[in-house]
């Protein structure tokens, strides 16, 4: 059962995220009774259900859903919800996470051998849940791709550690694939099944994958501003030779600076990464790419004003807005 | 391109996994450019390409596919590799593998960040290619089970772990799950597709399920036997706490020569192990678990020949007493 109230002022949105919650923890049975009840809570009441509520809200623009539409409904936005679980169970490995959504990871309380199995085993319940529902539709193929592009996104995100001459539009594409992708499927996927219509369901996919861009953005940001408004440590990412924009942005403009301290890979020091903090401060990294989130957050917003207005429409952009000020 | 042909005697067969190789090599592109040849290698000629075989063979059992239908065929034993593929790629991040298919596993040449997110991958195109062929039959429900039960056999496995007290039941579920699925999906989705009736689809499923067991049954009685006919470490699975058929046996026959050795788990020595090993063959372990193996292969050459007579018939009698003959 969902302990938070996420959503207090919309009780339809939360009845729907807690339908949600009630089918993943029916759908994660597995022998291994502790792993079971990590996989629960972690399903149940860490996370902020952000990607549901963003798939149940494009689905309610032209109206509440129908009671026989609803089961479908619930389905896909946990089909999204437990996509995004095993991504972070793996995520998890490669950052060596201690922690994930305020509580223990996965990997670090029973190992990585067992993340391992449990992101498959979440991706086996993504898949089920997307077959039951998408079949006769083209958001079978779609599920298909956007998995495989969230991937592709990790991939390339890797292949570019360490790697001092890796271009904004490859920070871009990365991120584009590993967090916006997974928006655009949530929105348009919702739009679809909520029974919108084609030019909605367009609109829905730019929005979602502006909102998912502007989000990582910001969340890169994190890991350069200071205070830990978050659970992520901090500058976590240089640690592991992610570089991500505000650094990309600051080393445009002076490299040189960087160079010495980067040449270090993996064995800069704790110090040197502190360094590296205040250099992206010092050249504007963490302003400018501000700045490119508010570009990306503002498109978001304009396009969400061309959706039908209502209700639900009210509650995106509040949502949105909430999403997208984490570190502002 | 597959370097070798493993079965010279059947063209036809032949010209099938060949193509099943190229469509691997076409669909494994990543940013990464020594992770694709690693990906690339390990597709096109490290694997014995056994259930693709056994997948062709039962698609071929009323006559060689029609040009329309080769295709679609190709393409979903292409997905039963894939699948596998990534299974193996997660398995030796678990084990800590150095080797896989006789050369260096992706983990231990990538780390296990890479291999990670390469199994993951591999997920992604499998999910891709039976989304563009089972859309509209019940294979694609079957697919998305299939995969379910692979992952609750590994992870019912792991739950086992160091477990002195599990049972037949609870090994032989777990080794249904982790290995014999993919041969019955291979089984049954090839005679489906293929054209076959709908007794044979269901008499092609149980064949696979006694294969598959029987298949898994001679592979960890190689842990205990002597020599090394296989790339596989001796006594891999008993030094990470997986007790496999032999030690299970034996241990039924005398289990408190076993407790003081297994009572160490994890401290076990290698002359600990190498004690195991003995006992294990002194208490009938290996004879017995080499028995039950002989019943499930007796089985399921028995539904063989039932299946449609022919040149296909004959050649998935031979491919099963390769497959059977491992290590007798």
């Amino acid at each position: 059962m969902m302990k938070q109230t996420h959503f207090p002022h919309n009780p339809e949105l939360n009845r729907a995220l807690l339908a949600v919650s009630d089918l993943m923890a029916a759908r994660i049975k597995t022998k291994d009774g502790q792993l079971e009840s990590a996989l629960q809570k972690m399903a149940t009441n860490g996370g902020k259900f952000l990607r549901p509520a963003f798939f149940w809200l494009f689905a309610s623009l032209t109206g509440q859903p129908q009671p026989e539409q609803r089961d479908r409904l619930i389905k896909l936005a946990t089909s999204i919800e437990v996509l995004h679980m095993a991504t972070l169970i793996h995520d998890d490995i490669i950052d060596d996470s201690p922690e994930r959504r305020g509580r223990i990871s996965i990997q670090a309380e029973f190992g990585k051998d067992v993340a391992v199995y449990s992101g498959d085993y979440l991706f086996t319940i993504f898949f089920d849940l997307i077959t039951t529902t998408t079949a006769t539709t083209p958001f079978l193929t779609t599920n298909a791709q956007i998995m495989h592009r969230i991937l592709s996104g990790e991939l390339g995100q890797m292949a570019d550690r360490f790697k001092q001459d890796q271009t904004f539009l490859s920070y871009l594409r990365n991120i584009n694939g590993k967090t916006a992708a997974l928006f655009s499927l949530a929105a348009s996927e919702g739009a679809y099944f909520g029974g919108a219509d084609q030019r909605t369901v367009a609109l829905a996919k730019r929005i979602g994958q502006n909102v998912g861009i502007a989000f990582q953005i910001l969340d890169d940001i994190l890991d350069y501003s200071s205070g830990d408004q978050l659970n992520k440590p901090v500058l976590e990412d240089l640690a592991t030779g992610v570089y991500s924009l505000p650094l990309l942005l600051a080393m445009q403009a002076n490299s040189a600076a960087f160079k010495p301290l980067l040449d270090k890979g993996r064995l800069m020091s704790e110090a040197d990464m502190q360094l590296v903090r205040q250099l992206v401060l010092e050249n504007g990294g963490v302003e400018q790419a501000r700045q490119l989130a508010t570009a990306f957050t503002k498109k978001a917003k304009a396009e969400i004003n061309q959706l039908p207005a209502g209700s639900s429409r009210r509650a995106l952009t509040k949502l949105c807005q909430r999403l997208l000020k984490r570190s502002s």
